[in-house]
């Protein structure tokens, strides 16, 4: 009976995401617009179609893992390296100025100061999956742009693990452990030089030993077991499962077979991505975001999105490299995606943010995320334009 | 922490997989005993390493759904249908021979009548994911005996589950309703039917709407999403949902994009079709198998697995068509797989089977269930070498 609610449950999900996709397409938008809404009407809010469960969950995350694989798979590590630099500069704008927006807009409303340093640190958030996937969709991760957003992404993702530790810790003893921060920092700079060391000398040796498999699909289960594996070394160190994958696509992309792997993988790809994109948008219940209801964060909920937009644009303005353009990496950096939500998360779980503060979260968390592929998709519209002309 | 399990025990899976299936092709055996074998290295008995939680069941029970699907995809359903009295026929024996020789070693044993009808009622078992993996690694489905298998094995699913329904019902209640098992024996008839016709008539229709998709991954994710409703609708209906799969990929065989389908369903099949098998493997504990042990029912299991090839085999001898092998035929009926441990463990449910009793039929089942890939293979070993020269 189970599995019947799981097949249900799947063919609703996927239907819906190839519809919303198809839809967003057509209105000239990306198609992870669409998943978001659709994962919206089918969620708890709308018409209630489909619960999350275990194994939904399991899939959603297997998704955004493999789509942080393929893009892993499909960037160009010298050309990220070189933007290394820019992205480690725009990636601590991006953490500083949201977090002091944050700190400081719930301060001046007269909130106490652990509640403004939980609603700052969730505003320094950036879901490297969403750029990610809108950069995909847009066919613009060779863009001098993306290679910054994307570096930036993955740094504000270790820093965001790091502030996490920070509150956290905070919020359960009122102190922070200095040591045990400056060891996850340190561990996850390791991780990063160790893969891009990797990439750099040992790649060709590990496709070779893949080349001898004989077996059907050797080649599919082995990148994906790299990949699986990288993402549990990530985890296991303390930093995020996507960046380990992440990790993973860069390495076998400088690997003579990376584009029958990128062949191979993108059906898997087709199908579980847009379960974690749907899932996301499943996360907003609509009916709990009723501007007229009692105690109702609405306003509080705009203003945040508000501060949440502006403070990351202004980590555009970090870029200077001349070549680059600022508008995409300040717009790149702006949704806050399942990241944000699990800041927000974290925040209610430890009772410093309360039910109505956390509803207000999720609504500037989803605004950001919503507002991103569309403003992106118009900021590179002429050099879509131009790419298919 | 969930999660990191999760990907832990896939990795786990899919290189036991690959190692077992690789070192058995270059043994000249086929991949999927190697995946079985693995399974239960990596299983309870052994070494312990994977634990089956709800996520990995799942993943499984898609993987074998999307084996089917394949399966189904690859098949003629011309030939299929053309086998479809010659199949019938092997189906009946098949089912009636190995019951009467389960029912009457029980008997002849001392057991109850309750016990010796469960005992036959297992050994009526076909798995078809077995026998269709085999002649898919072998390259063999295009063979006029591999159709024969086939069908008979689609035919003994839903005879399985009438048996299964009948004994359930005399186990619970002591009696059987006529009029119930009628229905679901007519359901099937109608979904297989329906299915058929479907294929026949309607089939174009249903990719021309595809067709006009234009976003990414549309035909991978439509096909999925109607082989999921197609599994659906047969578990709605009472049916296995493997039935529905294979009927899903028989109508989109018809298709003209159907090889395209196919080149994009096989990464998703590489990577979960390999976890059914192991988990299948998993299922054998070989810690509560010690021949030694206290009340240990090795040589029943034995006599069991005697009983349960021989009766098969005689089915093999139903083929009356005298361009159709016969020896492919009984040997690939034999194999009991999941199927037959679905059996056991509803006698086990029931409280007719006891634990010993279950413990000697899983070990039949196993044992079926690996002589069958080792031996199909032999069979064909002539054929596939002179399609290789």
């Amino acid at each position: 009976m189970e599995f019947h609610d799981l097949l249900i449950g799947l063919i609703i999900i996927l239907l819906a995401a190839k519809l919303g996709g198809e839809l967003m397409e057509r209105l000239g938008q990306t198609a992870v617009l669409g998943e978001l809404l659709a994962g919206v009407v089918i969620g708890p809010g709308v018409f209630a179609l489909v619960r999350e469960t275990e194994v939904l969950h399991a899939l959603a995350e297997l998704g955004v893992l493999i789509l942080l694989f393929e893009v892993g798979l499909e960037s160009d590590l010298t050309r990220l390296l070189k933007a290394g630099p820019q992205a480690v500069v725009v990636a601590m704008v991006g953490v500083v100025v949201p977090f002091a927006a944050g700190y400081g807009l719930m301060h001046a409303l007269g909130h106490p100061g652990l509640v403004a340093v939980f609603v700052g640190a969730t505003l320094t958030a950036t879901s490297v999956g969403v750029t990610a996937r809108v950069l995909t969709d847009l066919g613009q991760l060779q863009d001098p742009a993306a290679s910054v957003v994307l570096g930036a992404a993955v740094v504000d993702d270790i820093l965001g693990l790091l502030t996490l530790a920070v509150i956290t810790g905070i919020a359960a003893t009122g102190q922070v452990s200095l040591g045990g921060i400056a060891f996850l920092g340190a561990k996850s700079v390791v991780f990063l030089v160790v893969a891009v060391l990797i990439a750099l000398r040992r790649a060709p040796g590990l496709v070779g030993l893949i080349a001898r498999l004989q077996s059907r699909g050797a080649l599919v289960v082995s990148a994906l077991v790299f990949a699986l594996a990288a993402a549990a070394a990530a985890e296991w160190i303390g930093l995020a499962a996507i960046i380990g994958a992440f990790a993973a696509g860069l390495i076998l992309s400088r690997t003579e077979p990376h584009a029958r792997i990128d062949d191979r993988i993108k059906p898997v790809a087709d199908l579980l991505v847009p379960v974690f994109f749907v899932m996301v948008g499943m996360k907003v219940d609509l009916s709990k975001l009723n501007p007229f209801a009692e105690g109702a964060q609405l306003w509080l909920a705009l203003a945040l999105a508000v501060v949440a937009i502006g403070s990351k644009l202004v980590a555009g303005l970090a870029v200077y490299h001349p070549g680059t353009r600022r508008w995409p990496v300040g717009v790149g950096m702006v949704p806050r995606g399942e990241v944000g939500l699990i800041f927000a998360g974290a925040g209610l779980a430890a009772a410093v943010v309360a039910p109505d503060l956390y509803s207000a979260l999720v609504l500037m968390v989803m605004i950001t995320t919503f507002v991103a592929p569309a403003w992106l998709k118009t900021l590179y519209r002429p050099a879509v334009a131009m790419a298919i002309h």
